[in-house]
């Protein structure tokens, strides 16, 4: 066990430095003092969950418990209709341990033609983002968040990563890989699940 | 896809008559239509967590997801301290297939006397509850209800299940096996867990 836990004290349960930063700028106007999950010497476990909710709780809860401090986790992932919700929490898995959305990317374009897409129906698809909160309190809470769109080909654009070249959000004509960052941060999956979150905090006041 | 969800109704996804009568009478008085996961013909899907609040997770999921109703599942267990909180999410395992407590209760017996334990502090367990909501709303919560105390040798009272006959709570001298159930409802796990969601559901006024 870590220290007794402060009140307003958040572990991020990523090692992703990026990933932390982001999430400090959007916690910071609640009052939290966001740690990284390597500050706090929290482990990575095995993402052994079949969905979004699952490999965020697993995260989220093997975090606090770790470390005796409350810890927020995400896992997200590209959702494609006419492949059954595939890659799905593969997603990532898919570009291979050399982590190029290139070949992922190509592996989805693949898959619709050999599932007989055509029309920008059969092409639907969307991208979604669990966040998972684990108090010290024994309550924990998981928000979903989801954009919808359609896939295109050939990629477009490198403003983004993932996925991103290939998804054309509803109500946009762009690709998120050709979106101005501020934009995509405005309407992704990521800022509905958040938004849900500042809502719960928000609501509930909690002191976690 | 069922029909589409009336605002007060949840599915409990348990097959267990008793406890689905025991959870509508808990959650009646707050407007609730109770139906079980039989007759919202609802899978029991594999238990592949690695705590009481994955477990429970997993089923309020699946249980949503293919009903299309907010699904309510929970798991439970004893978690004994000088065994590293085993039996804990094996509990009903540690049974056999002939979910025979007697076997599970000396094989908890056995651990400890190899364990060395002697003192009652050596003996400290509890139960524990996790609750899991899953909401049509891409929101999920989890309650977590404990109850703390220590095991005694040999078994004693016929009135409870499982491993009751050998948990002496905190500020009793009895153990849950010969208390009134009335009694033990009230300061049980499952009761501290129930707690928190009805705190949760009065809160958010949710119609999940």
């Amino acid at each position: 066990m870590a220290e007794a836990p402060a009140s307003r004290k958040l572990v991020i349960a990523s090692h992703n430095p990026g990933k932390v930063r982001e999430i400090r700028d959007l916690l910071a106007p609640l009052g939290f003092d966001i740690i990284s999950a390597g500050e706090a010497g929290a482990p990575e476990p095995e993402e052994t969950g079949h969905t979004f909710a699952q490999n965020a709780l697993i995260k989220a809860e093997a975090c606090m418990t770790a470390t005796g401090l409350p810890a927020l986790a995400d896992d997200s992932g590209l959702e494609v209709d006419a492949l059954g919700g595939a890659p799905g929490i593969y997603a990532a898995r898919w570009a291979g341990p050399e982590k190029d959305f290139g070949v992922a990317m190509e592996r989805v374009e693949r898959e619709l033609q050999q599932a007989g897409a055509k029309t920008l129906q059969d092409r639907r698809a969307n991208f979604a983002c669990a966040l998972a909160l684990a108090g010290t309190d024994d309550c924990y809470h998981i928000f979903i968040g989801r954009v919808f769109g359609h896939l295109v080909w050939p990629p477009r654009g490198d403003r983004g990563f993932g996925y991103d070249p290939i998804f054309v959000p509803d109500g946009y004509d762009i690709t998120f890989g050709e979106m101005d960052p501020a934009e995509k941060h405005r309407i992704s999956h990521r800022a509905a699940a958040f938004a849900k979150l500042v809502a719960h905090l928000r609501r509930t006041e909690t002191t976690l």
